[in-house]
């Protein structure tokens, strides 16, 4: 329980705890990607690639007007095995990109960076290793605070010294693309340390897939990015949708991150009894964040979504021919097609025409007496008001 | 809290409650109709129908082996909203027996019987009104233990009287369909009894629908079905599936429950500040159940099904092709088609075409040097190892 606890860092106090019956510890689901990495280690899973939709849980306060509930989905995507390197990793962005492209949000960005990376940048600016979590969760703040702000929770809350912090805000002001990182690798103390080549010679691998997937105009490697979680091990990942504020403003304003994920390499290890490791990359769509966009877009259009895929609504003319409906919409249901009738023994012709309107039904099949003796069925094409006997 | 928890009858002890750290009284959902009910009342909603497929919870031992889990699917179905009687009951039994037609589980029958039938049968044979509930519970167990004990349970624990428990035994052993409803309409004592006369005239209604249907060769009229839940008021049922013992017995044995369900007028009532009532009628599809039916079916046949529906492995016959793989790849998820790669940087052409065979994926699209010069793709037929460039 605890060590499951542990693996959230700060938001740990986000997750719903109970206490069933019979005493037995246990929390509501507090994300995907944990559990997964649970069901890996316990069936012994070395090699997988799957997607999930699913509710988690936080313990928040809830504000439905910015989207924030206690009860939400989220749309998750991982690919976990001992893959060559930056191929997997290369998979998941393709796929925020493709997933974004395709729903035509709006112009967005996916800036990406390297746990490895950053934690060679707070080494070679003299943070101790033991203060570099709680530094990458303070620098994950930069997204939503100024500098300043930050540089003060460094050096106040995380105690690191003044001079490490203004260190650390030069570089996690940098982002650009292949030259940024052709410029890191020459930095005189980067380039010296261990982790930080490792995360830059990754970095410029993926880069180079990214070109062949044709993708790097939508990607930015940005120092500043850091992600909350502790359990990030390498590649780090977070996209967000950008508005253009007004034309004066030469910088695009983000309106939010809408997808984010990273590599996990340790996460499964942690839940195997003999600390197997199963290296992990992943991403976690913001699927409930980009339903409510589109759902303001198609409110904004006054567009009429259909509630339904009804093909047909079965219809009579005149009274006392229930059955013969119900016998029309067995055959139709038996033949696959999506078919509806009213739940009334005798309603009115003119009601069900209007249900059809109401609900967009396209057709209207109907049968009445003539019909029946004549063993056909007409069909109305409920817009048009044209009819074929069939 | 203690009015939802009353709902389910004597499983109540079956909820799992829980208390979160804010102090608040919470429970996990123990079933999809009660919930179902409360939301039409919260968002005042007076007709609709909809389908559910979700995970419920039960405060229950767990038997793996009969597939009793505490965390497990259901898949509801239900139709609301104030109609004329029996319309939407029968589509739900066309539901049922739609589903187990089609997925060829083996023989079946559904058992259609009435609450108001039950609580009539109840009345005329003694039972006071405030005993009609635990008398229905207990009726329930008759597909488990036989009458005698049912009956000592009557007797015993419920406090029937001997006399009312045997009357209340020769009407439980009766079923049949049309021909036992005009039989009971013509019973003197329950003709007499007001809800029975109303059961009565619905189930001939709903037989007439079914007739219509084409589906009464798989329906029981069967006065012995209870079903276990308190919010029932009308029309119950339940599908079971039925297993040939050996050819001397005649009849057929059953195997078990894969569906149930029934009316439930007063529920949505209970979750309305006002009161106000919406009929319901809905039906729970065993899906849990029906899947390790198709699951043995599948194993005993030894066909191997495919986890995934890849249509074509990306491969490349030699060395320093990947980003040759990773283009076509790309340009074949852009086209929507299904393709996968191996996450190395130079496989093996035998390990990639040995990756098809073990999965099933049926194609494999390869690019080698020759191919890139000439701007073609080998596509291999993998079961037939038939190529074509193309």
């Amino acid at each position: 329980q605890e060590t499951l606890m542990g693996k959230y860092g700060e938001d740990t106090k986000l997750i719903y705890e109970l206490q069933d019956q019979g005493g037995e510890l246990l929390a509501l689901r507090y994300d995907l990607t944990v559990p997964f990495a649970r069901y890996l280690a316990m069936n012994k899973i070395t090699n997988i690639k799957r997607y999930h939709i699913a509710k988690v849980y936080r313990r928040d306060n809830p504000a439905m007007t910015r989207g924030r509930y206690r009860e939400f989905y989220q749309c998750d995507f991982d690919i976990a095995g001992q893959f060559d390197p930056m191929i997997p990793d290369a998979e998941c962005l393709k796929i925020v990109h493709e997933i974004l492209s395709d729903l035509q949000l709006g112009d967005f960005i996916i800036k990406v960076n390297d746990r490895r990376i950053l934690n060679g940048v707070f080494a070679v600016c003299g943070v101790p290793e033991s203060k570099f979590i709680p530094a990458c969760c303070t620098v994950d703040k930069l997204d939503k605070v100024p500098w300043e702000e930050v540089r003060s929770e460094m050096v106040g809350e995380k105690g690191l010294s003044p001079e490490a912090a203004d260190r650390i805000g030069e570089y996690v002001q940098l982002h650009g693309a292949l030259d940024l990182i052709e410029r890191l690798c020459q930095d005189p103390k980067l380039s010296q340390n261990k982790l930080a080549k490792e995360g830059l010679g990754d970095m410029k691998l993926l880069f180079e897939y990214l070109t062949v997937f044709g993708i790097t105009g939508k990607i930015s490697f940005d120092l500043s990015l850091a992600r909350g979680l502790d359990y990030y091990t390498g590649v780090i990942f977070e996209a967000v949708l950008l508005q253009q504020e007004n034309e004066h403003v030469e910088e695009p304003v983000s309106v939010g991150s809408v997808a984010g994920g990273g590599r996990y390499d340790g996460l499964v290890g942690m839940f195997d009894p003999k600390g197997r490791k199963v290296p992990c990359v992943g991403v976690s769509i913001g699927v409930e964040r980009i339903f409510s966009i589109l759902e303001q877009r198609l409110e904004a259009s006054g567009e009429k979504l259909r509630a339904t895929e009804t093909q047909v609504l079965v219809a009579t003319p005149h009274k006392h021919l229930l059955a013969a409906r119900l016998k029309l919409i067995s055959e139709l249901w038996d033949a696959g097609i999506k078919a509806e009738m009213l739940y009334k023994k005798d309603p009115k012709l003119l009601k069900q025409l209007q249900y059809c309107e109401d609900t967009g039904i396209p057709l209207a099949a109907i049968v009445g007496e003539q019909e029946l003796a004549d063993g056909v069925v007409k069909l109305r094409d409920v817009a048009t008001r044209e009819e074929v006997r069939m």
